[in-house]
This record gives structure tokens, sequence and C-alpha cells, in this order.
């Protein structure tokens, strides 16, 4: 097998859990360790994830600290999440594969993404980020050129969600995989780049971490797209029906039918149409703890050509 | 040649500079250019390079917004700081090799390195780090479990400064340079980790990144360990006198006099001599503009067997 594994940000942080990192390490192990034999084993593995709270509390450290440190862009903070969270991916990881006598190697990596600038997703910020800011501070946030939006809990910055294009560090990536190394990269779906004519360039927006492992597994002709959730299953419908085994082409009719929502399961299905369009041959949605036996064939959303 | 090359802290931030990654990126481009073409060529090379004040406003901010996030201990700060660095520098040194029409790959990826926990640099806190404290603090201070110390400007916290053993990812690292890839790797000295009965743990402490390149240099077989900095040479006396080829047993002596200041050059030359002293050939010590001329016996303190 050849897998990617996209980690959603509850395998590192839940609902009641403190967010520091001594929490984050036990959840992290508690999340991995339903697939330490595969962490251990022969297959191909790349790891990817989320960022989302860690990225947010970065945020909330930049603001705090003005004018005492400088603000820092968000390609910045988003390599900043690569980095605290790839150590602590690599660390537990490793340790899983120490404990079962592995002798797999694991690397953390950054990866930069370039984006398509000419998409409208480039141009038009939509996904929230950060800290909620009262009402009255509108005008200030405005002149620092951001988008915001007003919300129940007051304003929040807008920022855009752009698709991934190329993985910068793809041929690299590429040559670790195949020699069995297990890589974790694109955290927090990778830092945004353009490119210029004066070279690579950061943009300030936010990757679907979703959609950039559905392009690394496409890219490095994986045969598993795992997309790990707080779930066990996707659901459809009123009854909240779990899918299992499904076809690409009935789960599209869902997806059309606007089953998933935005911004949570909705850019997961995607990512598993997309891989098997071009030419994946099974996408696994379901939580860490089903995914031995979802490779089995027996527990999760399932969803072949 | 098989060159590892540790950047100063001056090759991102000078004393006047303020700070942003705005100012760092022009700094990193300013720095590394005198050495774009060797950058472009066929030569292995691997960088790492230091974090001080990253760190520092790091510290800062996560003083600054608790309790809205969570503290965050100084390993994983550092890895934080080995992402956001290891951006800017893979972003600045990828854009050079384009201009420059070479052909290689680079690589930022974040290292961890094993301390020994046996001696006295693990135990004993002797680094200081991150913001000055007021007086009134103390008591505070010391219930989190830190070592602190009064200095003119306040207090400040005093971390371990322990002596790196082993590059964790040491043969991912080699199987890249023998490849010809450019790694960056271990900034800010690495993320110090011990081994315990339960896999790699991190520790709060900061490794003294020269100590680590040459380290790297050793276990590489590099042929060249170059330290960049802010002056062209080192320098001894009360006249400073510049220090130009010198061998390693001269350097020595001038070293166990106490000519060069721990904390700054000490280190520095410390790490030469123990680069030589290991199988090395040539450890320069200069600034990144004289880099090239060294390399050509021309500039920069030459310390050869």
């Amino acid at each position: 097998m050849r897998i990617v594994l996209a980690l959603g940000g509850n395998a590192l942080l839940r609902p009641n859990d403190d967010g520091t990192v001594e929490s984050e390490l036990k959840r992290a192990k508690q999340s991995l360790q339903p697939i330490e034999t595969l962490l251990s084993g022969r297959e191909k593995i790349l790891i990817t994830h989320g960022n989302g709270p860690q990225v947010g509390n970065a945020l909330l450290r930049v603001e705090a600290s003005i004018p005492k440190t400088p603000p820092r862009p968000l390609d910045h903070l988003v390599s900043d999440t690569q980095g605290g969270l790839g150590y602590l991916l690599e660390r537990t990881v490793r340790n899983l594969i120490l404990k079962n006598n592995g002798s797999r190697e694991v690397l953390a990596m950054l990866a930069q993404v370039e984006i398509d600038s000419d998409k409208d997703s480039f141009r038009n910020a939509i996904k929230p980020i950060g800290p909620y800011y009262s009402i009255e501070n509108k005008a200030e946030l405005e002149r620092k050129g951001w988008f915001v939006k007003k919300t129940d809990r007051g304003l929040r910055r807008l920022v855009p969600s752009p698709k991934p294009k190329r993985v910068v560090e793809l041929e690299i990536i590429r040559s670790l995989f195949e020699n069995r190394v297990l890589v974790i990269t694109a955290g927090g779906g990778g830092t945004p780049v353009v490119t210029t004519e004066r070279g690579y360039e950061g943009v300030e927006g936010v990757i679907d971490k979703d959609s950039v492992a559905s392009l690394l597994a496409c890219e490095l002709n994986a045969t598993h797209l795992i997309i790990a959730t707080d779930v066990d299953n996707v659901w459809v419908g009123k009854e909240k029906t779990p899918l299992e085994k499904i076809t690409k082409d009935e789960i599209k009719l869902y997806y059309e039918k606007g089953e998933f929502p935005e911004g949570s399961m909705g850019p997961k299905v995607e990512a598993g149409i997309q891989f098997l369009e071009r030419g994946g041959e099974m996408a696994i949605i379901t939580s860490t703890e089903k995914i031995s036996l979802a490779l089995q064939g027996e527990a999760g959303t399932i969803i072949t050509n």
C-alpha cells in the first residue's frame, strides 16, 4: 500500500482539552496508537495534518504582544505551526515505532504550496481565522488591509482559502516516500506561496489541508488516501445514515445535492472524489481508531471506483 | 567540498533592524547573495542557523497572551522557530538558486538533538533567555520552576545549554546531503531531547548552534565548517589583531588563555577546534560577505591542522 494520511485537528485537540502541549502530546499518542503497527510496518506512508486551533493561538499571541514584538504574517505563522506540530508528531510517531521495534525513519519537513493566483479562491477571503474582535475595532482592522465579517460573537478576520496547485518540495518528498521514510509535511495545508518574477513569495491565506492531502496522494501515486476525522463514518440524510462502502459516483451525487457541510465534511468528501478521479484506488474517511479496520474493509466510509 | 555552514543571528537581524519578517527576508537575501554561486553550484552544503531574537520574541508573545492561550515550553518554541526560519531561509535560498539557473533541491527539516543528560551542562541553567522581568516577580517566576538571575535591566530567566550528543534525524540528513540536497536544519541548535524508557522526551534548554554545526560537520564527514558571524575575522589581544591563517594548535592556545568571550566568539572557536580534532580539514570564521574569498584562502580566520 502507498498511503497518504491526513490527520484532522481532533487528532491533537478535542473540545474539552486545555490546549497545552502536554494534552496535545497525550492526544497525539492516543490517536496514533491504534495504527502503531501500520506506522511501524513496511507500507509507504506520508502524514499531513491540520493546524486550526494552533494557528488561532499563534494569532492571539501575536496580537497580544504588539507593539512589544513585530506583527507576523500568516504564511510565517503557518510555518511556525508546521515546526511545532511537526516536532510533536515526529516525536510521537518515532516513539511508537521504537516501542514496536520498527526500523522506519521519520522526518518532519516544511512544505510550501504554490497556489493558483488566478483563481477566485485566492481573490475571495472566505475562511474565518483567529480571534473574535469587538465591533468597535472594525475601522482599525480594515486599515490593516484585512477583510472582516460580523458574526454572533464579534468581528472575525477572513482570509482566502486558495486551491493548491503544486507542492514546491514534491521531488524530495517523493524520493523520501519511495525510500519508505515516514514523512510528516504540509501541516495546516502547507505555507501558501505564489511565483512572481522575483521568485517564490508568501501569501496570507490558508490552504485546506484535505485538498493538499489529495494533491500529494495523486502526485505520489498513492493507492490509499485516509482522511482521519472525529466520526467513524460520513453521514447523509435526516436520519444521519452512515455511508459504508460507496462508489465515487454515488457519493458524488450526495455531494452535488449538498449533503456535506462546507468547512467540515464537504472538503473531505471532495478530496476523496478528486483522488479517485485522478487515479487513486481507495479513499477512506473515518476516525483514527477505525483506520486499521477500514483498511480491511470493515469500518469507515470507503470510497472506490 | 562538503560544507556545513552555520549562519549567525546577524544573517537575519542586525542591531537597527525592526525585526519584522520583511526586514528579516531582506537581510537573509543580502547575507546569502554573496554566496549565491556556491549555493547554486555542485558542492554539498548543509545550512544551520541561530534563532536567538526569534525565540526571544516567541517567549514574549507567549507571556503576553497568558491566560488567553496556554503556556508553551521552550522545546516547542524552538521547534516553532525551526519552522518559521526554515521557511524564510528555504524560500530565500531557492530564489537565489532559481536566479542563478541552478538545479539544486532545497529542504528545511526539523531536527531533534539528543543531549547528554548526565553532563553538568544539562543540570546547570546558565543561558539567559527571553524578556527581562521586574524584580517583584521573582517569587512568581521561581514558582514556575524557573532559574532567574538579577541583571542591570531586571530579572532574566536562565536555561541549561546542554552539549549535543546526537542528531536524531542524522541518517536522513546524511542521505539528503550525499544526494546534494541543500538541507536547512537544526535551527537554534535544534530541539533538545533526552531518551527515557518512554522514548524521546523534550527538555527545556537551548543548545549552542555552533556546537551542533560542529557535530553535524563531523558526522557528515564535512571538509569545511563555515561559521558566519558579524565580523570578518576573529580578533586577539588589546590591539584586536585579526587572525588570518592559523593552525588548530595555535588558536587553541589563545582559547585556553581566555581570549574569546563566552557566549560570542568562544563557542565559535571551540566548534572549529572540535571539528578539526575530529577529522575536519578547514574551519572558517568570517562574515557572509567574505565566505567566498575565505574558501579561496583570501579572507576570514582560517583554521587548519
